[in-house]
């Protein structure tokens, strides 16, 4: 069976988990820390990169992007595919996929989850409040964007549902987790959000738990 | 005709035109700029993302992943091809594309671009000294992951020329300009560096200037 080497509040992580989810691919997870760079983790990929997946097929698979095409080349779903069938759609999906792990990551989630989760694992004390307001006033920016482009389309690159929606819905379980999101604020992003938390894929994910972080009131809630 | 919108120094941009000139695909260009927001680009992406990719077979093409899967899909070489034929070395290419495009970029080549040019162009100022310094930390922590695989690799990803030797040379290249890299620490990263270099696709972005900033010395010189 896959195995995916994980860790439970990092987006790239969430994202392969959904993904496979989705195409209701059997997997099982293993807790690593790249803060902490765990000794499970850092005897296959020293740079301690996740996710990584683990199956009899191949060496180990490290990175969102090598999962995402093995996973295609090896276990493609005969019921659905992420990947829409008209070329404009599959380009505006590879932008936004890139603009979300990219630019939304670095701008956004890194900064959150190094502070409030990277800071807590390695004991470098409580997160800066200077890195966390910056970080909140990005993410009013990115919402604004994410905002308007569901005011016209039902799904992030379009009329179907693509790789970009799970990893826009990575991050922001992940954001949200941590309370990071204030959801009256998220216009017609909430809407979006509540359909694809609603999907047998993304519910799994809800019963993630941290030790000793709980999750967020909204978090596990499909009526948020 | 294609026609790339691009930034001279963006390593994204790069990027694309070195796989374009690779595939001895015919293709202009068109300056733009990410900093200043120039008109041209905002018309087409209010996000200012470069490159795009303007043809006839499509609505323009945003964004580095994106303009790399409409090549493959419409411009496939019938001479070369960048993705490795073997599954191993293709997630060996992912993980490293991931790598520069994200990590890469954050840590080093965006600090510096967005420091010494960014600023320019937008009057911000000079380049933040304690900015360049920890670019300049990571960058030497990088260079020894690079020269730790090229002891035992010809190719990046392993034995075959790949997207990711592209990926990093776009990166390396964009920084060589700008005078931060120092060969002379480089390790087997040069030799492999002088060998991509030589490359005729390579060799076309020598010729590179920015108005107002000359290219370092060993920029253009293929005996660096």
């Amino acid at each position: 069976m896959i195995k995916i080497l994980h860790h439970t509040l990092d987006p790239a992580s969430r994202f392969i988990r959904l993904i496979l989810s989705e195409y209701e691919i059997d997997f099982e997870l293993e807790e690593a820390s790249h803060f902490k760079r765990s000794a499970n983790l850092i005897e296959i990929e020293p740079l301690a990169i996740l996710p990584i997946l683990l199956d009899e097929k191949s060496q180990p698979i490290i990175g969102a992007l090598a999962i995402l095409h093995h996973i295609e080349e090896n276990y493609q779903s005969k019921t659905i595919s992420l990947f829409p069938k008209d070329a404009p759609s599959r380009a505006e999906m590879w932008r936004l996929y890139e603009l979300i792990m990219g630019k939304f990551n670095d701008e956004i989630s890194r900064y959150i989850i190094e502070e409030k989760i990277g800071k807590r694992e390695q004991k470098l004390g409580s997160p800066d409040p200077a890195a966390l307001r910056a970080a909140k006033y990005n993410l009013s920016e990115h919402e604004k964007y994410f905002a308007y482009l569901f005011a016209t389309r039902k799904w992030l690159a379009g009329n179907h549902l693509s790789l970009a929606d799970f990893a826009l819905g990575a991050h922001l379980s992940s954001l949200d987790y941590l309370g990071n999101i204030d959801w009256a604020k998220m216009g017609e992003s909430k809407n979006w959000y509540a359909r694809i938390k609603s999907r047998p894929a993304f519910r799994l994910m809800l019963n993630d738990k941290v030790v000793g972080m709980p999750a967020s009131q909204s978090y596990a809630d499909l009526d948020f």
